[in-house]
């Protein structure tokens, strides 16, 4: 099933995709179920929002492909490696990614996101997954020389509208058989599976739960494959998980300091 | 004025210290100002709680005080370092620090902590402390280990029980005349001043908000001075900054990986 947060006139709700429509929820599918209204919506009708705002925040785990790991001249780990966006960094489906004038080299980083659906603590492997309430899409959008410059990432990863998420949350996915797509322009820029993982779902998931609480609406990306590359104002990136959907951003100079 | 929250038999409440007395104000501060509900309640028959508990995040500024930085053999910074620790590390004065398994080595690091006030997004040096509802007092405790072996602080410095923040929140601090101490069961580890701090608050916020918006609630973390060193189960820490108050903390294992 495929669940979409939307705003249709004045009202701002959930829905399940079904063909062309989204059938209305009663609330928030994490908290509440599936439920509906019955209410149909065209979605050609709705705007698509963020499909969740993290409560608490984005986990995320870098270098977990080899060959993107290599790209940027890193070593593969051999411990997941887990860093923090903070919520505020997150837009929606058409959401401009707004370019900083601190950095000169933004680049995107497509990746596939588990949306967390419970409160979870010490995670095991293989209890890990039944936390999960479901993937959507992401873009890990990264001021890579900032990122060079400062020691911890938290400022080049953690600007406003550097975390796009969406359209659609996927609640039963086959995490072996993910597939994540990038286009800038329509060009076709990143592809990688995550079968490539290093570190699979359950895995990151321990490690990151040994630490800290995972909250209802946290979302963990999971890395991005080779491919990455700087974006330019008047730009316009895709992210598609095939099965999920294609998160579409614009991508946008700030225009003064202001 | 000096602010706290506190439960007081099944209430949960904000109130402006008094004497040995809380005077109850009929909302959160940040939020609904200061008006009184004029109900007095001794201090002695409140538990306090963490003055605040951030909507989205606790942005901390390391190796801020030059003789720190060099008692770990870094350098000293001529940026801020900017990391993040995630809402779920919060607790409150008397709460208990929590050591995991996972560590041989938690630290201690008292800090002079900014609660923010207002959406702050592009402060300027000149305005940055207007985004300051006041000043408390918090530890930033750390799996000193972790945070050497792993590359990105977030696990380190990002587990359950590892911002404990209060008593208190002191609206009209001196932020020139800002002292902070750290006892570790009544011996002093830590004295410093906010005289000594590299980066200032203004100049802090300033380079937070180039990247990211704070929001009300909010904590920026400003540091710690020289002193730090590792806890022990069946220790209690304290951190005092005189004029706002003395966070205390015990210190425990956690009793299974469970």
């Amino acid at each position: 099933m495929r669940v979409a947060r939307f705003a249709h006139g004045e009202r701002i709700g959930y829905g399940v995709v079904d063909g062309d429509a989204l059938v209305e929820l009663v609330g928030d599918p994490i908290v509440a179920g599936f439920d509906t209204t019955g209410t149909r919506i065209p979605i050609a009708e709705a705007r698509l929002l963020a499909p969740v705002i993290p409560r608490s925040k984005v986990v995320a785990v870098g270098r977990n492909y080899a060959k993107h790991a290599a790209e940027l001249g890193n070593e593969v780990p051999t411990e997941p490696l887990v860093f923090l966006k903070p919520n505020t960094s997150v837009i929606g489906p058409g959401d401009a990614i707004v370019l900083p004038p601190e950095s000169q080299d933004v680049h995107f980083e497509g990746e596939i996101a588990l949306v967390i659906g419970t409160v979870a603590r010490r995670l095991t492997r293989a209890n890990a997954l039944h936390a999960v309430f479901g993937v959507t899409v992401a873009n890990d959008v990264t001021a890579r020389d900032l990122q060079h410059r400062e020691k911890q990432w938290a400022r080049a990863k953690g600007f406003d509208t550097f975390c796009p998420l969406g359209p659609a949350i996927e609640t039963e996915p086959d995490y072996d058989a993910l597939q994540v797509i990038t286009r800038v322009d329509g060009e076709v820029r990143q592809d990688g599976v995550s079968s490539d993982w290093i570190f699979d779902a359950p895995t990151v998931l321990e490690w990151i739960t040994a630490s800290m609480t995972l909250l209802p609406g946290d979302v963990v990306l999971m890395g991005t494959p080779e491919g990455v590359g700087p974006l330019r104002a008047g730009q316009t990136v895709e992210v598609e998980v095939p099965g999920v959907g294609t998160l579409r951003n614009p991508v946008v100079a700030q225009a003064t300091a202001g």
